[in-house]
């Protein structure tokens, strides 16, 4: 029989309890649903709707909840519909139906769901950030060991000019900086309280929302109780953080199977990061990041699961939103483990440098160093310069040769009114005098990037630092309530013990 | 270490393990492998590929893994990667290296895992047509017993004209039937086999790909082997249809809802299909259609996770298609369970036919009725006698009255130099007259719903029809299958066996 | 003054005129508005419902709109909100209130609107059929001009195993002809009428819905008349189809910006089929590959927008769905556009056979080969041969060789107690034997390319009859309309003219 | 000639012109596009790149565009490909090759893109802020006005608890406060300079990349090129903040739409926001509500499209890029006019405040009441007390009855062994007192709403400021450059006119 059930004369039907069945992704908030009762218990008798004597009940049975829970021994049973009902049931059961029937006084599943949620997505928020920062230390790191590497940078998927591999690297590491930030704006969203909202309207008992806001470790509350009920944008301020950060990771993962192709052949991925082939024996293929470049559309699918199941719903609660959580959850899921993974297989791979350096002298890579030069030492106007170097390669790929004949550009040029030495133009057309002379703010030269890395590990060190700072703060949190139901089981008066 | 691991020299990382792991989605496909390598193996040895000593081997090895599965007893080991190398394993353990290391013999996972998903899609899309037939039937039934029975129809979720439940009702099976087409195209993408296309390029060995695909029941071939290997259309079509069916069901369960409100309170669901409030003592939810309602956007979702992986891969296969299985599974669970619910509740439901006989007559339901008689019946050009009748309700509306006051309709139409007696006024605004009155080919008119149920109940016989010739082919096929084999077990020769 | 403002007091607000404007959109159904009246007012004489005088009125006026809109002297007004509008009230002042008013007679925008979009849809899923078959039609003729052309076929973007051209091109052939037949599923859906469903209930009119159906060239009917006008689901598949034919597009435009980079070097895009760099003069991008693979994303973001829009309506008419045309129409124009241009760049690419032929022989594309001539010849089993195969090849990397250096191979396998000789694994080993080799069903060898290309070719051709067949019914049906307007025109009674 | 076409032979094709076409978005960044020329051109000549002779040539050219943009006679020519082409193109021709020729120095089409759709979207930004801050003291007024006009709240739809319409309407001014931060949040993201960036790894001239950042506004600078002409994680993160923001109001219109049925009757639509039947005269409909959340699905299809066409790019730029712009200019174009009409449609709307106040005294709205009632006085535990509440409404439904048959429940009450006075239970049950005992903060009682509106206010005028300065700081900076020029022009030298 539901707890609920009061006015309903049939039972629900069993296809009915399996469709409606919640369990499976309640099962990540168990403890969270225990702390959120410790919390909302404490305040009910602090404000004296519940006695001193009935708390003290409520959190050993929660007590003992937990310790059957680590033991492996506290299971949902889908009957009972989904979390708050299993924990309800279980205090009831432990504490007696006069205590335990008072844990839901002014409470409801509306609220009490979404503060679940919010301890679990604040939490996991955290984790991302520092796999991210710790995948940007790593990129970084691979910037600073090669930060002379020249190798083709490319646009269009086309050899454009020549870069360094440090530049390469950092240039992820930077953008990684910004989807740190979104996922902060996602947390500083989400921590905040919705209990004591109840159903939709408050409630008619005293209750203290500070107080529990305060020990659940919130930042603040969201007063308005029905849009504290209705609201899901942080979670889809959260997903859609996460859509865009796989975003920014597909773009690494394409980078590394395309340089991992034997006709780019850059880099090779370590045994451990790739697998092979049941029927071709030579093959070694770059699984992982593949399977990251797919994922990312499950994570793009999630977050329209998410939007399309929220859009034109009528405010307060309907049963339409217990969808919200499963595509965040597996959000969350696919993110960490890409974040581990895609850390592992840059940190492990190899660098193949003469192939690098070889693809960078190849082709005409150095086109725009000679219009450049064009510009400044000629006096040349820039488009004038473009149109005068592309037809230089034109006649040179009519020739099938490319720049490192420097006789015959020397000569093409000549026929243009156009003289420049040999010698100068095998400076020009040097890939790696090029990387240095793009010394712009910002460039690929060795000394920005130089630049660029330290400005990056400062913000890296910053951003490490708010991280842990909200992790102490929930960690505190989580002691003052450990340390208030402490007190109360041993039979202090709570006025002793909260302040 | 790995069957594929000839190559490499260090070991696959545990994360990337996880990372990679498709065990919990091939879980399902068990059997499938299964069939598939039976019928490989027995190809195999009627080509002389492999000799039948082998193959009574490998057959051997392959009965007592469906004894052991059957059991209970057979688990895919995250490991060993995939249902594939975990079935090969397993035969190679039981079977000796010898014959089981022929297992795979021109064959690659990439055809192989095509052709166990196909062996899945297309059981499951059976599924769905029988189960989407079945609530077809079920809304025909629930029109046939409420023919007479005058509601107001919607446009604008706003009172538009009188119509009949059967009508109302009887519309959802019609729009469910283009949903059963979309399914059967589907299917027919679906049941032609890529066996035998190999890595991509099919293989040098004889093999038979027409026997194999006679063996696991399919249509035909896709005999292109590196389209076979490429391709995920099927799968795009099938979940797509998916996602369209749902939509059907959304439509269905949104009214539904808005006609259980009790401002609407034209139907009551069925204790068993509707769950109460936390808090609230006297809400008798209607969960599982805002459930549906909110699982259509999970599909949604799923259906782009799916395109959105399969954009711009190159051809061949790629391990982003790993991503394939788990969205368009998943549709199908949610498509099964979500009409298997949805047929109850409708089947279930109670109608206050009170209510809406007081809906339909309050308002202005018939203004259209009255505009058409002007029409017909006095000569006024229809868009003037839509605004003369127009401007009559906004009298009406001042006064605060409606059409059940005909003197007043009376009245104000007398003003505009139309004639109308009360006593035809009353038989024209009549919405049980109006019902009988929209007698046009597919209108509301007891009649007009008659006609279309009879035609819907034959399309629905034709359609089981189908659907069971269907599960009759691939039946056969199974026992064609598992008769060659235990012809062979029992020492027969594979010519005696196949023909 | 809106023509349904008979009720209204205030005027349609400016911002609101703007906001609901559909006139943009409808203006590509002008022609398909004015033919859908002159169905349904032919229908109406005839039904003697409004009189042949009126009818005549009707005609001419409709006959006058076709050349002013054809001389570009027709503009959709947005004050008057639609395209339906815009004709009566043109019709209407060109015909007299008594005669215009009348074209509205059992009629609504409702059914209309559909009406109107379905005549557009299914036009333009015949031209799309047609562009899809042509560019089959290129690749074939790509593929039969080089059925001996060697290349690396991929998996994982990796090299595998040796192939055609003639393969890789016809494999598309192969993948669209799938793609063709969503496009008649979707045709098929689409083209049934639902004129005579009125607002959502028919009418007490005796309509004769066969009529217009027939005179519009329509299939058939959708019956049932609140189906008829609640149901999108034709959009959704005509729109689904599109998004998976621009998902094998986007494979194609993949691997052309692939086989387009100098690293792979396959191919030449024509100067035609790309676009340079603004600041490098070097670069020549396949822009029109790359802006056709970021369409695909446009496409399925269009389909999400219809499938998100149509989520939970309840049923009969909502205004969500004016949002239904444009990403529909749009997907069209996007595909369209797409299959012309990409059948105008495959068409005129140069391929670099040196190179593929090199790539094809380098590395060890052929160690599949290897490892099934020894399960043929030497009797290894395949999974211990895979094996043997794999660790040769890291022998061989570690040496810096690969299967060029026979000799080499065939110590390592001498090693392992496997002799093959020399002269023996240069066959083996040589990619042009191994494409031959590869001779099962729909493997990449000569023949059996040959084959495929026979059997696509016939596919081809029977599906342009169809296509003829669809495109002549419809101008027969122009055809009928046009003559009975004539007709009427020309005093003849209807009687006559119709049978 | 395309003015990069100095290697290319052929001219491209037609078909591809227009598909490469990238013009009629463009049209929405010339001026942006003629400012940045302005600011980098000021920029060369200030680093001594160009003269200062050159620089007046350009700054006359550029003002000569204005003026002729502004007098609608400069129009972009597709055949020159996009914004920044036809700008250079209008230059040249104006200023000659020789002057004109120099603007593209140290510039790429790539970092100019970026910068041209930067300044589009932060003003936008802002123009979206402002109208949802206008669209929530819209919503703060009607709450103001409705301090005490009680109805029913809902969950799932259905009637759960006595609220205010001030209640109602304030909880949509405090969720859109979250939509306001995140566009904050995309604002903070966008307003980064990417200028200077070039084609991917800077330049070998001596820019200076703060100093245009400066001229044109931003707050800083995206300093690594790579990753700035590679990022749209801005697009993504401003399109997922109007994605979240439409969804907020598609609730609001859906809350409308119900509302405004016949069947709920709480609020009647101005005439201005609503439009009629072509055939029903009696309707009014809600269509800007239902288009309103129609457009909602448009715009997640528009995010779709976005994520969708970035995913598992390379770096660096693709012309895949072109897509960007599109989805998210349209985006803003919703979301502007949505908040538009809606601020409308809400001030504009009439409430029925005798409906709404009789639909929460009918039912069993204040169930809650009661229980926590029996909670409160009769220490009954909540669960306990739930039960029996829902027991006596199980008793009254089946008499017939609902609570304001208060003599019954007090009879009910009594054979439970709990006594309440009926005069007690008229209070209890009174939804007028519910309201105000919801006391708890952030619930429904009058005082607390006013709270929230206090705080709302305050904090709407705080962001009303921040919006202000980010405002004048774009004006001052294009008075900066506008200033610059004109010194420039009047022949003053440039030392003198930036310090």
């Amino acid at each position: 029989m539901k707890p609920w059930s009061g006015r309903f004369t049939g039972e629900t039907a069993r296809s009915v309890e399996a469709y409606t069945d919640s369990t499976k992704v309640d099962a990540r908030m168990i403890l969270e649903d225990a702390w959120g009762s410790e919390a909302h218990a404490i305040m009910l008798a602090r404000q004296e709707i519940i006695s001193e004597q009935d708390l003290k009940k409520i959190l050993k049975a929660l007590k003992q909840l937990r310790r059957d829970y680590t033991a492996g021994r506290f299971k949902l049973d889908p009957a009972l519909e989904d979390v708050h009902m299993n924990v309800e049931a279980y205090v009831t059961a432990k504490a007696g139906e006069d205590a335990g029937g008072k844990l839901h006084t002014a409470r409801s599943r509306n609220d009490q769901v979404l503060t679940d949620a919010k301890l679990v997505v604040r939490k996991r928020l955290l984790t991302v950030m520092d796999l991210t920062l710790r995948l940007q230390k790593t990129l970084i790191s691979l910037a600073r060991r090669n930060s002379k590497t020249v190798m083709p940078g490319y646009t269009h998927t086309q050899a454009a000019q020549p870069i360094t591999f440090a530049f390469w690297a950092s240039s992820y590491a930077s953008a990684l900086s910004r989807d740190v930030s979104r996922l902060e704006g996602a947390y500083r969203t989400t921590n905040k309280s919705p209990l004591g909202a109840c159903a939709l309207a408050g409630t008619s008992h005293p209750i203290d929302r500070k107080l529990t806001a305060r020990l659940l470790g919130f930042d603040g509350l969201v007063e308005h109780a029905l849009d504290a009920v209705s609201s899901r944008d942080f979670m889809a301020e959260s997903l859609s953080s996460l859509a865009i950060l796989m975003n920014s990771l597909s773009r690494l993962a394409e980078d590394i199977i395309l340089f991992s192709t034997s006709e780019f052949g850059f880099i090779t991925l370590s045994d451990e990061y790739t697998t092979g082939s049941s029927i071709m024996p030579q093959k070694k293929n770059p699984d992982v990041a593949e399977l990251l470049r797919g994922r990312t559309g499950r994570v793009y699918g999630l977050l329209f699961s998410l939007l399309s199941t929220l859009k034109g719903l009528s405010s307060g609660y309907s049963r339409d939103l217990q969808e919200d959580k499963p595509p965040l959850f597996e959000a969350f899921d696919v993110a960490e483990s890409s974040l581990a993974v895609l850390n592992g297989m840059v940190d492990s791979m190899k660098l193949n440098k003469k192939k690098m350096s070889e693809s960078a002298a190849a082709g005409f890579l150095c086109a725009t160093e000679l219009a450049d030069y064009l510009v400044r030492e000629k006096g040349v106007p820039f488009r004038k310069s473009h149109r005068m170097v592309g037809q230089t390669i034109k006649a040179l790929i009519k020739k099938g040769q490319d720049f490192s004949d420097v006789a015959q550009v020397e000569a093409i040029l000549k026929a243009k009114k156009i003289e420049v030495a040999a010698k100068q133009l095998e400076k020009i057309l040097n890939p790696n005098k090029a990387v240095y002379a793009h010394s712009s703010l910002g460039g690929t030269s060795p000394r920005e990037v130089g630049k660029i890395i330290t400005s990056l590990k400062n913000d890296i060190i910053r951003r490490e630092q708010r991280t842990r700072k909200w992790e102490n703060k929930i960690a505190l949190a989580q002691k003052m309530t450990a340390r208030a139901a402490a007190g109360v089981l041993a039979g202090k008066p709570l006025s002793k013990l909260l302040h």
